[in-house]
């Protein structure tokens, strides 16, 4: 993908969309209730993940386990209507602010985030579930 | 570092907090204000930063640009401490609800998400500053 070259000023403080994708062309996507601002789900999406959400209004995202590009609910119908998209101030991650139509998560909750980690817990006994 | 083996059913639905660290050794970390809900800003860590992060409830980091550890206000005092700390259904990303002391994002301002992307504006012209 063609990389547009940004001063740090024009990068922080411009108008100019230049989406800064790491090593394997990926940018962190956080996708939060546009409601509640719970966050349901962090993946990640590749240029092509990224142009088919801004031309259709889904969260499509690129898959690292599974290597391939997929939109959010293809399967299940739980798909996330984007409202609105926020970008970061070195432009390599994006918060998207969407209308989740059912649960987000494939265990069938709301969120993917429904437990806590007790930091003062041994590993093996340190998540709650929470309600989401 | 040590992988725990976990069954699928284990990982999302048991106790035992086994973080699966990515490629690099990394987790993906949203950290949001305790308070407001708002995503605050979008970094990774290390499992050296994750156990700083439980020991001290202060946000670490491993920044991948300058390849070191740091914790978020080392420099500017804008700490942010842990109230809460989530996980989400596979283990590999976490949301941190925290009390900012002083705006996060280093540009001076509360989030590191203060504009907007037009998704049917041309690149160059698609970011509009938010209030945050």
């Amino acid at each position: 993908m063609t990389e547009v070259k940004l001063s740090r000023e024009q990068r922080e403080q411009g108008t100019h969309f230049a989406p800064k994708y790491d090593s394997q062309g990926l940018l962190t996507t956080v996708v939060v209730d546009s409601t509640s601002r719970e966050v349901l789900v962090v993946a990640f999406m590749n240029a092509e993940a990224l142009r088919l959400t801004r031309q259709t209004g889904k969260v499509h995202f690129w898959s690292r386990s599974r290597q391939k590009l997929w939109m959010k609910g293809e399967t299940s119908g739980h798909v996330l209507l984007m409202e609105e998209m926020l970008v970061d101030c070195d432009q390599d991650a994006l918060v998207i602010r969407a209308t989740p139509k059912g649960p987000t998560c494939h265990t069938g909750v709301p969120s993917c985030f429904y437990r806590s980690v007790d930091p003062e817990m041994e590993d093996s006994v340190a998540l709650v579930k929470v309600k989401t």
